[in-house]
């Protein structure tokens, strides 16, 4: 749920980006009232057109304009445009001034942003966990981050102005009804390459698979795609560019997981091959069980309509 | 939706096994009215005491009672013991009786049939396309197969009382809201090896190692599931039995798809090891124009809930 709160925590906030995560955030901040003004800028002029058209926030026609005297300045790029985003901003961010992003990966976040900032900048990299497989400034809605996790990734600065910075960036996300857990930079990379950047390229791969084996199979696929096949293809219908930036730049972490799968998946193959029954039945047994771990920890429910309902959080608010 | 036929297709109906499948077509069959007499039957004692207290048709203590002076024989078993159930049946299977199952490979199920069946009994193989991860006779319900495609794949007896049986079979299907697709069993498990059963390995192998890795990463697997993983772990839901004889009975065609897959997947691996972001840019292009395939073929929807509404055909009627 969004909370409508009474103080501001920010006078301006400025995002930059306004594609799915960007446009979201515009909304949330106005639904929940976190600041007293919203800018809004993206680097390309037809989305700022677009931006502009469906209200979202004050549209600024220069990243200067959009960032000179901002409290909060949200970069809402793909991962591998970051750094440049970074330092187009970097020279109006004031004193004190919050540099945050909403990037898959964290510690070239982290990384990207500290290089280009000046000391006076409070960087903290973040990571909300919602999306849609939808892009651009019109798919964006209030509620995407409700009932989300929102991890942040502080630098290790314990001065008491940074604590305070971070702790301004928690009750932003909060107010969008996000619950905000912190870790280091490095362990966000690992544990989302595993619930989210492994599945993703899974489900690339098997579309990509599939895509080929419909010169055998000469539209059946897409047919009968409801026996499994339908589920990858949503998880992979995600925009390709983050993608791509997502997997270059936490490519030590995905190989590593990559590398796990494979193994596991050869295994299968075998048992596959030899006709070991045994050894198939025990792996789907236990994999049963992460399912039940997923249940119990409230993360999905075990109706039969796929989990979800339509009174969910993730619906769109219009 | 069910349609509330006028006349019954067939006097008496016995369904062998009492799980999903099996318990969801005696109630879609008692609520289209496709016959006059329900039967039900299952190996086990305590399934059989369940669907009687459920009220599951009229419930047989022996194969004998169920299947004598049957018109409809549906075999509702693991693919592993199909033939099994079709030899314990066999002897009890009148002139021109219709012995058929629902399994998810249909070359086996069809050489397993009709090994065991007397000449004058036809064998028609079929596959509903519907399913939920759960099992067990209280999980089935009328409306499964509503929406839902159903594959027959019938032998090449061209005789006219052969292929009275394949209509009569395809109207039993469409009385319960699905749509009969007719196709050669060896091509049903190539098209299905694609669209259901390689996408059910993947989900179960992915959850093993996401399993192992929970040593690394101490719960937060579970915890952060919604990145994507989730929608794997729903998948991996799924009855072991029925998924090792899936693969057991499906062997070259799962072979064969798996084959292209790591073929593929080693390639993208290869990208990423190598920052080779334009291949994998391409590629995630690629996908994302077969989810469009998916979408324009009405096999789902666009909607950023999931593609799922609770109002769907595939929720249960409860």
């Amino acid at each position: 749920m969004i909370t409508k709160i009474s103080n501001p925590i920010f006078d301006t906030i400025t995002i930059i980006g306004a594609g799915l995560i960007g446009s979201s955030i515009a909304r949330a901040s106005e639904a929940s009232g976190v600041a007293k003004t919203i800018r809004i800028y993206d680097t390309n002029e037809a989305v700022r057109a677009c931006a502009a058209q469906i209200g979202l926030g004050d549209v600024s026609d220069t990243i200067e304009a959009a960032c000179t005297g901002a409290d909060l300045v949200v970069l809402c790029t793909p991962v591998g445009v970051l750094g440049a985003a970074a330092q187009a901003a970097a020279p109006f961010l004031k004193e004190g001034a919050i540099l945050t992003d909403v990037g898959s990966v964290k510690e070239s976040a982290l990384n990207d942003m500290v290089a280009v900032s000046p000391a006076h900048v409070h960087v903290i990299a973040g990571h909300p966990i919602a999306g849609t497989e939808h892009s651009g400034p019109d798919a964006g809605f209030a509620k995407l981050f409700s009932g989300r996790w929102c991890i942040l990734t502080p630098l290790e600065d314990q001065s008491d102005s940074y604590q305070v910075s971070v702790q301004k960036l928690s009750r932003f996300w909060e107010a969008f009804g996000s619950t905000v857990e912190i870790m280091s930079a490095k362990r966000h990379d690992l544990v989302l390459a595993i619930t989210s950047h492994l599945p993703h390229l899974i489900a690339y791969n098997i579309c990509a698979t599939a895509e080929d084996m419909e010169q055998v199979t000469e539209g059946e696929v897409v047919k009968f795609s409801a026996g499994g096949f339908r589920d990858f293809t949503r998880i992979a219908a995600s925009d390709p560019t983050m993608w791509r930036d997502v997997f270059l730049n936490n490519k030590e972490a995905v190989l590593e997981t990559l590398g796990r799968f494979t193994e596991d998946l050869a295994a299968l193959q075998r048992a596959i091959r030899w006709s070991d029954g045994d050894q198939l039945f025990d792996l789907f047994t236990r994999a049963r069980s992460i399912r039940k771990s997923v249940i119990d920890a409230g993360q999905d429910t075990a109706a039969p309509n796929f989990g979800r309902r339509s009174d969910e959080d993730d619906t769109p608010a219009e």
